[in-house]
């Protein structure tokens, strides 16, 4: 039997953001709008930056998952930062980038073979897997091995070949021209 | 004098996202959520898409204008579509996009000249003035001399040489792999 329409256009989808230009993780949030306005949950898991400092981003994603509680709009959205502040199994004097990593990865790992979300943003996980924190082997298996129709986003420098063979979509974000060349400073609301 | 920490922080920029790949305008949007969250107004113009066609990130920037209406949280959003259904000039029997695109640029020069919004995202405006529908230089003129700190965002194939000078931030969105290649169709929630 043919696939229907719906089916087609409802596979899951593993896209990568990589690169050394600006716009993998907003390009990431893009499509966090567009998964949110289709009524799936949305999960954004930052593995490297603390939770500490809130971003435009991270605000705005709460005002939608807000408008999702009170009138049914869109979906709901879960947010989680693995980095200075997230875990409670350590102080954060010594922090460890390497276990906080870790520890998000089998937090998202569990998400995904119990389908918690429909669109999963793995923001700089390319970045930690290319520092070797984590098994890339172990890491494609279980992003293979996902059921249903999760899509999941990855995002981050260096995404290493095993991560760009297994992905349906990989686009580089490629520099051409950035204001930090000349020694400027980052801009509210352009940097975060 | 020298500028201080405030203003370093709060210098207009011109943003191009150009390339093959995916990601110019999500990226775009998600540049959209973070000056949001600043409060900033946010004006986003579509010169080639349809207003009609309800796409995922409109809805999702229409509950944050609800949102800084209802409680004061972020910045107000104005969105139009300069494509088929906008103009009240004419019929869409027969409709001429090189005259669309230029009445939508004449309504974003005014609102340049007058500061309306805090970040303008043009939407396609790469590919229309790559088109040859619009006088590339007296874009040029217009964007560099708009008053005050308007950021503005440029998304769209071929973007101009003359429209890469001028600008401060330009990334090419690169296409590393895409499902089209082999064939699959776009995807809800990911394609719009």
């Amino acid at each position: 039997m043919s696939p229907t329409t719906g089916q087609l256009r409802h596979k899951p989808r593993l896209i990568v953001h990589t690169g050394d230009g600006k716009g993998k993780s907003t390009a990431a949030f893009g499509l966090g709008l567009r998964g949110w306005a289709q009524g799936w949950s949305i999960g954004v898991f930052q593995f490297i930056k603390s939770g500490k400092w809130r971003t435009g981003e991270r605000l705005a994603f709460e005002q939608l998952a807000a408008a999702h509680d009170a009138t049914g709009v869109g979906g709901p959205v879960e947010w989680q930062c693995f980095g200075p502040g997230w875990t409670w199994l350590r102080s954060n004097n010594g922090v460890d980038q390497q276990s906080m990593a870790r520890e998000g990865w089998e937090y998202v790992s569990e998400q995904l073979r119990t389908c918690t979300h429909g669109l999963y943003i793995l923001d700089e996980f390319a970045h930690v897997i290319a520092k070797g924190w984590l098994d890339v082997d172990e890491v494609v298996s279980t992003l293979t091995a996902r059921p249903g129709t999760q899509h999941v986003v990855i995002t981050g420098r260096n995404a290493p070949r095993e991560i760009i063979a297994a992905a349906d979509l990989v686009t580089s974000m490629t520099k051409l021209k950035h204001p930090f060349d000349l020694g400027e400073r980052g801009q509210a609301g352009i940097e975060w």
